[in-house]
């Protein structure tokens, strides 16, 4: 019935990376090769280069970033909640290994620390030699302090200390991967995150797939819903991750949505921030454009 | 070096149906079943269910339309083009075969005819039978009319007998797909197709993925340029494609970048459409949305 | 550096059976159709129609037997120890759902009663229906006694009854299978076997891959080492398992090694055996033949 | 109607190399590491390490050899030919760039001199490099002789010169292969390659699949007995090609089916040849061993 398609498989031979798009889809994207791969104390880590999207950083099989997609999701985690904030000078990520969230932060010349805690010290060195094109030397701003410890201990130092930012970006994997990163996006988490808020501060967070994970999506809404008064919801495909992700920010009193094309690119061209992706317009696309959910038909 | 994973794989075995995204990157999905699969005198035509999209139409290998996702396709493809324009009365859709098009088209009920040509009654007829939930009754609508034609012909024959449309409808496989598509995406052809428009007329069509066969998409927009005053490009993530695909609406007077929010949704009162996906918002964030790229880094 | 492969992926798409074949690789084959899929009490249940091996059952998703290649598995596993035994009047089966087995042991005239017990009705109605070139009516041959339940239960009654049999054939899942048959492989279940062998009796069983699944076979071969005097290993390449299945046939008193091409044609003749794959030349090759282990070098 | 199966997809992130096995099938295995990959000028090179393997050589897509089970495939293509001949001193291995066959052809203290031809002079290079548990040190032996050359030009040049050989052994990829390996397995060009053969000469090749591709392999068939009055197949599978590969040993004087097990390994002993899988007993295994062929039902 089906007619022989001749040469077709024979000539389909390859290596490829085969990743998680859902439990019941998945993306293989053909490879060149493997440029380093190593179990570290916390994870699978790869560096790889792929045909389509260039070099990328692989954590757990889940493709975190890579060469040819990788400012879509870093300037949509980052900007709008940077330039809903009226000056952030203190500015606190979570998660980011490969340095390219700390480098759009520091884009923002209001910004005076940018404090980056990620809990595995390989996958900052492997960055640091293998994806230059990621963090582009901000691992040596000086106004970037980059700490290798779990993030959840540092919150809870951090607030014994007392310690406050205007902006918290939480860059860190899916909500339905390795356990490792689960419990970070717990209500009772968040709040502890929210207690490191200045008055006025924003927290922005990425929140995998509302799409192909529903049920867990909106676990962390509700989880934000519980800690904030203002939440927003916006979305970007990023080709590498084979869906569109979900980025959530939050605040009590700053919201993105307040703010139109023209005074985001007047706040962006204030504070010296040259972005690839981002811009007034698509800040005012980001805040309209629905989320995904999947329409439920039989 | 790798750990070994246990009982991963061995569990893995399932039914998937393998999709092509690029040259060199693939979707599979899970299947439940093969609901029909037979080679049409034009081309191989399944209908499965898989587990993350529910019911697809699947032409040549490419998913077309799928239950969980259609509404991201079919309304971002119809209703930027019919809003622009200012009273759209006879439509004509080239392809789209499951009657999806056909159905948001219809909703518009300024309209007074829609013709759809489709080459492959094969494909309309499974639609009928497997696809209710896609075409909605829309070909029993007194208002439409479909043939079973190539669509090259009927441009053809109907710009002879002086025939016109207010908005014209391109709903094709892939400019990199099948050979049959590929010569409906020529400035040559897309001339005659603008013969067929009436003083204000729009064209609207799918143009497949500008992120993973820009070269192709180029071509498109070229060529659509070079027989249009007013180009205008938009993308939207179809989860079931792997991709965002890119729409691309042109007319000589008509600009849907010039309708606001509350506009739209006045139109699309007035006019009594209803929609799962669109609305006045959801056209400033396409219209405000940067098309995909690759950002080029080694 | 990789050269473009220009249409290949693109053309690739189609619907694929992924099977494991071992913890780390699979075999994915082109399915036509999916006859029949359902969850039953005990395992999931599929019949698909493949490309290159037809029709085949699957069971947890491990293809149990395709028509293109039943034969090598099904007459491998039966006639060497049929032949081994001078005369074997009665036959019990464990296992083999799809009917093939039975037919095997049937083809020997000598055999006055073969009961086959299988603990999945469902898996046998599917076979009758779906399967007919399997069981090719083994189920209607009076000498047949087709029992649905619990192979172990099955097992400890006939003891309790003081049954025996001249030979019994486990026609099971892989000892690194589904739970439901790993018991199965142990040496006390196989010692409670051979308790129903009477003088001169002979058991065989499949035992999975050698070569991928080294430990659990070695386990297997171990557990039938300590209840038999004799125990011979054989392997057979199955197409559509994507190994070498090992084959155990394990005896106090019969060696199948003990018989030439000559002597094994000339029992086939007199007991009206025909067979497709299995001859006295093949029982030689059997009998010879290394079964695989990997070769371990760095 | 599919359960969900859960984490199961999620964790199988992993890079894989696929291997074509069949127009319809093909073989995934999970790969830790490319060693090695560019585009020599005749053919895709690439030396990869996989977890199920071990280290491997792979040509346009095709596993040629793999360090798990490399000795089935060189062992069985050259020991029963050499062991048909009653003292091979001149050899001549056509392709075989790895070095395995050259080093199976020199444990024969009988051999002289091996002349070993393959085009690709980076394969060679490549292995000489990466693969030492392949040649283990023959291509330094000095009775071997490496020529970087086209093997139908050095066929011609040799016969022009009229050069003998006692044994030949052609290690080529398959029938059904890349455009460069197909001429080698006319009648023309093997009429050629018989006239190289010395008095009692033996000529052996592997000749791909007779299960998966059946037709291709008939014609290889077709045209060794065309050419020699004694022709021999037998098959052994080989896990990593997915496939049991067929061979073919042809002569007109010389039949392998004639010796037995002792009188094999007498031979093996008195020329001082040591193997890991090759061995009188498995000699009449091949000989016996019926070659796979799909059984056609439907």
């Amino acid at each position: 019935m089906i007619p022989q398609r001749g040469k077709e498989l024979l000539s389909a031979a390859r290596p490829v990376w085969v990743e998680t798009v859902s439990w019941h889809s998945s993306l293989a994207t053909q490879i060149e090769g493997i440029r380093y791969m190593r179990r570290t104390k916390y994870q699978e880590l790869a560096i790889i280069d792929t045909v389509d999207f260039g070099r990328a950083l692989v954590l757990d099989g889940f493709i975190q970033s890579t060469y040819a997609d990788e400012p879509y999701y870093h300037e949509s985690l980052v900007h709008p909640a940077m330039a809903a904030h009226p000056s952030p000078r203190r500015v606190l990520i979570l998660g980011g290994g490969e340095g390219a969230t700390l480098r759009e932060v520091l884009k923002h010349r209001t910004v005076a620390e940018a404090v980056m805690v990620d809990i595995d010290g390989e996958v900052v060195d492997a960055a640091k030699e293998y994806l230059p094109a990621m963090h582009r030397g901000a691992f040596r701003d000086p106004r970037a302090k980059v700490l290798i410890m779990d993030g959840a201990k540092y919150v809870e130092e951090a607030a014994a200390r007392g310690e406050k930012f205007d902006v918290v970006v939480m860059d860190l994997t899916d909500p339905y991967g390795p356990e490792i990163a689960q419990g970070l996006y717990s209500a009772q988490f968040l709040g502890k995150v929210k207690g490191l808020l200045a008055q006025g501060g924003v927290l922005a967070t990425q929140a995998g797939s509302s799409f192909f994970f529903e049920e867990e999506y909106n676990a962390v809404l509700r989880n934000m819903s519980a800690n904030f008064r203002i939440v927003v919801e916006y979305t970007v495909w990023i080709p590498s991750f084979g869906y569109a992700v979900n980025f959530i920010a939050a605040s009590d009193s700053a919201d993105p949505r307040g703010l139109g094309a023209e005074e985001v690119d007047r706040i962006l061209a204030e504070r010296g921030v040259s972005t690839e992706f981002y811009s007034g317009r698509t800040h005012v696309a980001l805040m309209n454009m629905p989320i995904y959910r999947r329409f439920r038909r039989t």
